[in-house]
């Protein structure tokens, strides 16, 4: 990432080129703090910063964050509403003042509110939904990005296994994810990278799963761990299921599939390899094993300041991945009803080959508990 | 709330009717937690639920939250789709089987992405933004959403009582967030509602200030914690400043201001006032004050299981706000560069006036440290 605001802002102005728009907008988000090297909140306030491909770029921004803005060292226009008034009329002078026809916007970040306050300023402006283009100078992180994407990870290690260390039969999947959050603020954590999934049994069989109050472990269960710390503004990201008190033939079996499903995708690992390429491996082992119905997701995505970024590792995503990329891989079997398994490593890809960023074992654990 | 999902549901029908659209849609987030009585993630996946003025609703479903899908009891029909082919041909399948014209959504929920998605399978159908009509049935709360909250509140009031205990002159103000956070978690918070501001000195100017790893806390300073816990769902929103140390004169009689204004919406507060009613009286003290030009935002928002929904407390806003419906009443005066205070209760409206569930004492605070 260069250091100095003017060129970070040209990096968007040079996609605004690329892509033969007049401008590329950001909106309060990893895109935006990348940009301004602050972090801002939005919420229900329209907060946008317009880089037009030529000329300097402008800010519409909430009045009560100007004393934040401030410390962005921004120079160029800067439009301000208030609370009181809304923000209607500083849409019209934002886009009188650009004087641009389309803008490309991050259609995973923005929302349809500051769409259609554009719109409603300049209804002939066309907006183009662009956000693989805005987010990919993302995709290759800094070695300080790197550093502190480890220390995310390093925190949620640590927090995952005292968070095993104190598992007991009987204990709600409640008990044992406000377990694993203590330890991660205990450990460091800054945030959390999501709300973390700590499920047992069958609900390790729903990838999304939310801690239940009312479930408690058993001997048997499979018990799935998908969480991470977030620390210095980037988001660690990790899966391991252990088994408790004993597994089942079938348990191992569909363990050992996912385990070697992710080996493969870690060996086909390296600079230049496509998305697809790292999918294709991946759920191909998944697909030659006897669970091939229990697919359900795609081999996994990019991970830095936003913990769901590009690049999207799945069949037909093309994309080549240069060294410094940093993506998920976290292959999964799910049979609804039953159990499921996923293990999820982050992994730095590298000139040579690449480097797991997650160190926790991932042999089959059986929690003697 | 209703207890029923078709209960849940036919509410949004009547939304639709009644905003002359031929259906609503939600996606993931407040609102559609509440209508299908589960949390579930979004991320860059699609997932959308359309309920139209008359028939049956209908969901686009990521295919990997199918099994957690399963939960919510949805009897009607639902597409779809996976990783690996995307989601274009649910969207068409969807618009194909809806038949609608016209489309209320979230406007600060939904996304761009969303959105035009829907255009892209539809490119007649008007999408108009219905924020407030959609979000309006969660303006009052019941009583199990009252005690949600107010669990929310004892516990981040509890971890606030612990930080402050705990400050020392010399920590910067990331060490005092970090206790800050992990007494939260400490007291029992499932979630934070934000990441917390915890700004001093000229930090205390800037309404959202990230806490600075460089800046030491000294005598002199103002303090100002803006935080709240999650629990069940519930999201608390506090804030107090306390002084270190000592207080300037001017210290004192900005505290005195900010807490007369406060206290005055308090005093407006019953069921039946509008928000600009509110707004008027507390911005009102603030404008007789010699600090004027230190106004940066309007009285408050409403809370619940977002942190920022309606209705907004400002001059303009004359919806009526009925008992049951819970504000923020959060006056603050800033001045850039020197300090700023706010003082932020969390109110409950009933019919012959207010219950503030928050409870932390508001009198002027000089830390003795």
């Amino acid at each position: 990432m260069s250091n100095s605001l003017n060129d970070r802002l040209k990096a968007y102005a040079d996609i605004a080129a690329e892509l033969s728009v007049d401008a590329v907008a950001l909106v309060p988000g990893p895109n935006f703090t990348r940009a301004v090297d602050h972090a801002f909140m939005s919420h229900e306030r329209p907060f946008v910063l317009v880089i037009p491909a030529r000329g300097p770029a402008a800010a519409l921004v909430p009045n009560l964050e100007l004393g934040s803005w401030e410390l962005v060292g921004f120079d160029s226009a800067v439009f301000d509403w208030r609370d009181q008034t809304g923000y209607d009329d500083a849409f019209a002078a934002l886009t009188q003042h650009l004087n641009i026809t389309s803008l490309a916007v991050e259609g995973q970040v923005m929302r349809v509110f500051v769409h259609h306050a554009l719109k409603k300023a300049q209804p002939n402006l066309e907006i183009i939904d662009a956000e693989r283009e805005i987010s990919a100078p993302r995709m290759i992180k800094t070695d300080s990005e790197i550093a502190a994407l480890q220390e995310a990870i390093d925190i949620s290690e640590r927090a995952l296994r005292a968070t095993l260390d104190s598992v007991k039969l009987g204990q709600t999947e409640k008990e044992i994810e406000q377990k694993l959050v203590q330890m991660l603020f205990a450990e460091g954590a800054d945030d959390l990278s999501f709300s973390p999934i700590v499920a047992a049994g069958d609900g390790s069989a729903r990838p999304h799963a939310k801690a239940r109050s009312d479930y408690r472990v058993k001997a048997g269960d499979a018990l799935l761990f998908d969480f991470g710390a977030r620390k210095h503004g980037f988001a660690a990201d990790i899966t391991r299921t252990v088994f408790l008190g004993h597994v089942s033939d079938e348990g191992r079996d569909v363990y050992d599939t996912v385990l070697r499903a992710n080996l493969a995708g870690l060996d086909a690992t390296c600079a230049g390899v496509t998305a697809h390429e790292i999918d294709d491996v991946v759920t191909g082992v998944l697909e030659a094993s006897p669970y091939a119905d229990r697919i359900r997701t795609k081999t996994g995505h990019g991970l830095g300041r936003d913990v769901h970024e590009a690049p999207y590792i799945m069949r037909g995503n093309h994309m080549s991945l240069p060294a410094g990329t940093v993506y998920t891989n976290e292959p999964g079997l799910y049979e609804i009803g039953n159990f499921g398994v996923r293990i999820e490593d982050d992994v730095l890809i590298t000139e040579d080959g690449y480097k797991s960023l997650t160190n926790f074992p991932k042999e089959l654990m059986v929690l003697p508990c």
